[in-house]
């Protein structure tokens, strides 16, 4: 649990090394101020959790009882178990939930959270494409509450709801070694979102220094996409299929199940075995992998569990903004082993 | 392409049975009015397609550049490939795309349906829970264009896109009649979705005279659920499975995809085999059916198309709504046969 700090405008233009006018120009004309400087004020802004002050606040007395939730793929059904776990909360608590889709576009996500701001939602919920957070920013500012989803933070000011994607990348990768792969790839991408960052490094810890018992070392192969799709991941098994047999991964770590469950279909339509050929793990245990042509293993999130808690901290700090405690809920990850590592 | 109609206040309270004062206090104070006497006016409105007059429009000229979706089911693909469809040609159009979740519940559905009118947005698309329809008339009272996705409709002042769903039920029966089934099932509801109604009337006139040239007839059982998910799904799975064999449906149809990934499961896991001892159909055709543990027969509807299409008639409206005609556009479905009904 962290407290709540309390910043002045003048903290910020201090940090940023600009004045306190040029500060205010940010928040009330942007278009004032060059786009450099204008990202130096927003940084400060978020790196101290300033509040412009409690007559913002006052202002949005006039409830619309909306709660926006941002995500970055709608399709997704780790998404839309997470939403249905928030909806659950907010519609009993007499909120509607507003539901927009990133697409894991930054640029994207910047319009639907002016937009939340613009019909006065009373909060929002975000699972962040900009890895730096500064769309968030303006947000905050104007007294919004955030809770960011699925994503860790270490920022004092705001509330964040994850699961640990360092011990989770850590899990897959270890399941592959335990069974003896020991040329084994990471698939997915893009690198700026925290959840492929963060999972890739649980992999490399797991695979760093692991020896296969003749005095050979585990590999640890990068194969980045575009995007968490089932496509994308069609495409990564199409160029795996493509490999000599002898410099193929046998041990494959999808970064979530849509990727491995494209990978399954590239793989065997290429007539390839999973897994006596390519053993392959997902990530998020969706429905749908479990019902896989070949059932999917698979890096358990608590879905419905993650939106439940990051609907009550939003309530929460919408309800009681003065004494609400920021507070940064990490789940455990578990690892659900079936057919597509272990065989049938 | 049907004419728009231009109704009076006066058609309205003559059609309704009322004084011209009550429809006024029906759209202005509906607290005055009895909840009887409001869904006779509302009913009116709706059969009429009265717009309350131009000046409704003039007041939204500040525009919010937000487009409205309630679908039935934020989390079944089917939906989140509409959306897809849809977002693409709203984003660049310039409008944001607001995504709400009624799950299949008719009061949820009017509260968004009132929330988009709040915020003013400009277009609501929507996949009705309410087959009476009479919580759409106060939007299009106030002049906000409606677009009705997957359903479709005999009003005249209203667009509608959707997919032959009597057709689709008749492609799924005889799909299974021909490959020699005479005991099917259609599993599935709530019976007020007129997907529900459509999809089961289609089925019943494939089923209906079609003999199994030994002089016996066809049979087609109702397994209705509460809704169209999984969950549901595995539930009827379970009762199918606990039937004698010589008196349990060798074909069934799911009305929807998530129903027949349920029922797969639970058949699956009882010991039966799928097509050996139940052959199973289901409809949408999402992604998952052709990744199931055994590839899914499904009937196909154009998702992605049938919201770019909705989307397409929705801006339409919004731009130039005076000269807008009203469109039908209705789809016709296609049957994918997999093994789930054919066999490896």
């Amino acid at each position: 649990m962290v407290a709540t700090a309390r910043a002045s405008i003048r903290d910020v233009a201090s940090l940023a090394g600009v004045s306190v006018g040029t500060v205010s120009n940010v928040l009330n004309h942007p278009d004032r101020v060059s786009p450099a400087t204008r990202g130096r004020v927003l940084a400060a802004v978020e790196k101290l959790g300033f509040v412009r002050n409690e007559s913002a606040r006052q202002l949005r007395a006039g409830r619309s009882h909306i709660v926006g939730l941002v995500v970055l793929d709608a399709a997704n059904p780790f998404f839309t178990d997470v939403a249905e776990g928030a909806e659950g909360l907010i519609t009993t608590a007499g909120y509607s939930l507003m539901l927009a889709n990133s697409g894991e576009d930054p640029a994207r996500e910047a319009r639907h959270l002016e937009l939340f701001e613009r019909i006065r939602a009373e909060g929002v919920l975000v699972s962040p494409a900009d890895s730096q957070g500064a769309t968030l920013a303006r947000l905050r500012v104007r007294g919004v509450p955030v809770v960011l989803v699925d994503r860790g933070t270490e920022l004092t000011h705001e509330c964040a709801v994850s699961v640990d994607d360092v011990a989770g990348g850590r899990l897959a990768a270890e399941h592959l070694l335990n069974l003896g792969h020991h040329r084994l790839a990471v698939v997915g991408g893009p690198s700026t979102l925290r959840q492929v960052t963060e999972r890739r490094a649980g992999a490399r810890e797991a695979v760093a220094g692991h020896g296969d018992g003749d005095g050979r070392w585990a590999r640890l192969d990068v194969v980045p996409t575009k995007a968490l799709t089932i496509a994308e991941g069609r495409s990564a098994g199409e160029m795996l299929a493509a490999m000599p047999a002898d410099e193929r991964p046998t041990g494959v770590f999808a970064l979530n199940d849509l990727l491995a469950l494209g990978l399954l279909q590239a793989l065997t339509r290429a007539g390839l075995q999973v897994p006596g050929d390519v053993a392959l793990v997902g990530y998020d245990d969706i429905a749908f992998a479990a019902a896989a042509t070949i059932p999917l293993s698979s890096v358990r999130q608590p879905r419905q569990e993650l939106g439940r808690r990051a609907a009550e901290l939003l309530l929460a700090e919408i309800t009681a903004p003065e004494s609400h405690e920021h507070q940064h809920v990490v789940f455990p990850p578990e690892l659900v082993p079936r057919s597509s590592t272990l065989g049938s």
